[in-house]
């Protein structure tokens, strides 16, 4: 990972997330000389992982796969990164719309009812999803109709219950990262879509997206992959300008190095990719569907304790609310290892808000929250982090781009269509499972093939 | 306007539309030596008037000014930039709902209740935009539920009917330029307040925000500012980098330009503004704000006519319609000249789905409206030209940038707040007159102001 001032290649890279990274690598395997141009220190984008404590790393990004992420299966078998079982023994403590904290049982005999017509709503969504082309959800039958409302304004319209319409809020913002509020009913469509039935996404528990960790921290994946491509990644260079023709690219770092190459991919979230200076400027619409998906709003806080004591009391470590700053909550203990692991998530609102509180005042909060939950044993641990995505200048948001009303029927077409020889990946441009790894995996590979088909056709 | 390589300022100013001319020009009245970095290779921004006809000036941006512009008549004074009145005789043409033509007194007579109904909508508008200060939107005492819901869903809960849902949605479009799905109430609500009441804003004719034009067209104003501070602007110098410490900043150009200051007034819409990069970078809030406000959609279609020959059966050239793809025009003749001329607005929707037909489909299209509203001597002009913003490169989308939910209640804060020596104009920025060049001046002036009570107070 050295920095030279002049770059020649076949494919420049922007961007040493996994996405980026597979790109890179599978045409190196076609053959090609790829070269990836990292704005940060490291490699990884949105995957990140902080072992302060030895043995006990802490996804501070990305961080499960669910059973359908086949790519990511393979990719670590290959990389030989070995995988564990998420924790899923006890029950979850639920607190909604004032009731007190409820443990798990009784939350389901209180509100069965309830829990049954979000049920209908829940498949309801999977009906209409399935009508969601997930290449081109702008040609969906209703695509028009959907796309003029918000997600939030047609859960609205479900006659759901307080405490079911709370609970839907809180699983899709657990997605989205952004209030619903904000989010085209047509880009939520799209979402379930991507991924399969909203039981893969919203599970609470077994199944779905969230069943298996990484030995060692997600960290692992895109450490072992930078190692296969080590000579063709270069750190801290932030692009600024591409100059392309159908002749080749020029890409242009702050600092001066310069790349060249016969195409390029773009392998960073969409608001980022439209930060870029393309020479010639690219079209009004692949422009303003840049300045329309915005990322969301993200943070983990991780509490670290000598021992994960909630299991005791036949707790799964799980907590859903609308109390404190953390609307869910997860066990997440390395197994081989003591400690007790508790990661809280807070998303949308709960993110801007308390993650621009000082450090201290939202640890405290949190804190309260989980000793309301756990138990008072809940208020000493030995280790606290935890981290905003939007602060982070090369990424600047998470888990990942979202689109309002009308951005899908009216940009959706230029989000992944290449554009002479300048091409998009990224998860934000996937078709499965977008916005989880599995959704990097597949638009890197995607835009590599692109290039071969081009370059080696 | 030359370009040296470095260039020592007291005040860089980024941007030499309206704002930023504005700025420059005050912090060199009061002594401090500025130097403004435009892109493109023009000055103006968001003004442009095209002279493709000797004596028929054509407005491609911004055109009018109200009776409450008192700074930018006392500008056009100050500069020697003569005004007139917008032409205001005759009868508008409607063809709204599926109506056919209707001349604007057979429209009102046949829904007269529905836009009384219309008139009592306004009324509240102006009521609720009363209670939302104009530089702390987010403090409205109604802020959280205004914001929680977008300007069409609120137009969709006060019964309207059909003609004057309609008409309501045209009117606003023709300020916001995105459909008033996409727009926070809130946002809205800020708007009026800016420019005062619904009437000014609104008004198809007499009063409001287009009552006076500039003789010569409207870029004799940048073009006469532009002159008074000549020393100090540096054209085709596309900033990309800004550091920025309490000793002052260093401006990096493309191309190598570098301009040293004390302070910088980024004077451009906020999505461009969020496109430079900051060293160090700047908060998430600030960040994320520049992913929430993309620019709306608008184009100007002009066709110039040996005469203006609806001026003979009594019209005013303005036609109001949901048919073709304009759904507003103005009688835009340049008095003492004998052409016709009228204006074609496409805006939101219009601009994105027309705006990307070729210009020849468009132009065919925009012709047969005319024809149906204005008669067969409709489809013979002499000239035409149009222009769709988003794919200008320096601007990327008109008339201004727009908020949907959430954004101004959780970042609103960000939008002109300076972050050490960075200051931020631009009319997207303007507490008065937001969005329209009497904002831009505002914005300009209170920038330039902040710099020199920090440098020589």
């Amino acid at each position: 990972m050295t920095q030279p001032q002049r770059i020649e290649a076949d494919v420049v890279v922007v961007g040493a997330g996994l996405s980026g990274m597979i790109a890179a690598r599978t045409v190196l395997e076609a053959g090609l000389v790829p070269v990836v141009l990292e704005a940060d220190e490291r490699v990884g984008g949105r995957i990140l992982t902080e072992e302060a404590i030895a043995g006990v790393p802490l996804d501070l990004g990305a961080q499960w796969i669910g059973d359908t992420h086949h790519r990511m299966f393979a990719l670590a078998a290959e990389l030989g990164v070995e995988t564990y079982p998420q924790y899923d023994v006890g029950e979850t403590s639920y607190d909604l719309v004032g009731t007190g904290v409820l443990r798990e049982n009784d939350f389901h005999d209180r509100f069965g009812d309830e829990l049954v017509a979000l049920e209908h709503v829940l498949r309801h969504l999977d009906e209409l999803a399935a009508e969601v082309p997930p290449d081109a959800p702008w040609q969906a039958p209703h695509a028009a109709e959907w796309d003029a409302i918000t997600a939030g304004a047609w859960y609205d319209t479900q006659g759901l219950s307080v405490v079911a319409r709370t609970l839907l809020e809180i699983c899709t913002v657990g997605i989205l990262a952004v209030p619903t509020a904000e989010v085209s009913f047509l880009h939520l469509l799209f979402t379930i879509q991507t991924c399969g039935v909203t039981s893969e996404l919203f599970a609470e528990s077994e199944g779905g997206a969230q069943t298996t960790r990484f030995v060692g921290g997600t960290t692992e994946i895109p450490r072992r992959l930078a190692a296969l491509i080590a000579d063709h990644i270069v750190v801290e260079a932030p692009v600024q300008t591409i100059e392309h023709s159908p002749d080749g690219v020029v890409v242009r770092c702050r600092g001066g190095l310069v790349a060249s190459g016969r195409h390029v991919v773009v392998a960073i979230s969409p608001v980022l990719a439209g930060r870029i200076m393309y020479d010639p400027p690219l079209s009004g619409i692949r422009d303003q569907l840049t300045q329309r998906m915005p990322n969301g709003s993200a943070m983990k806080a991780f509490f670290v304790y000598d021992s994960p004591f909630w299991r005791e009391d036949g707790l799964n470590g799980q907590l859903i609310s609308d109390v404190g700053p953390a609307r869910m909550s997860n066990d997440t203990c390395i197994p081989g290892d003591d400690h007790g692991v508790i990661l809280l998530f807070l998303e949308g609102d709960e993110a801007r808000t308390a993650g621009r509180l000082p450090e201290a005042e939202r640890r405290e909060a949190l804190t309260a929250e989980l000793v309301r939950h756990f138990g008072s044993r809940a208020a000493h641990p030995e280790y606290y982090v935890d981290g905003e995505w939007s602060d982070r200048q090369w990424t600047r948001g998470c888990y990942n781009a979202n689109m309002g009303p009308h951005v899908w029927t009216k940009y959706g077409s230029a989000l992944s269509e290449p554009i002479g020889v300048v091409h998009w990946a990224s998860t934000d441009t996937a078709t499965y499972w977008s916005a989880y790894m599995e959704g990097a995996v597949e638009a890197g590979e995607r835009a590599a093939r692109e290039v071969i088909d081009a370059l080696l056709r």
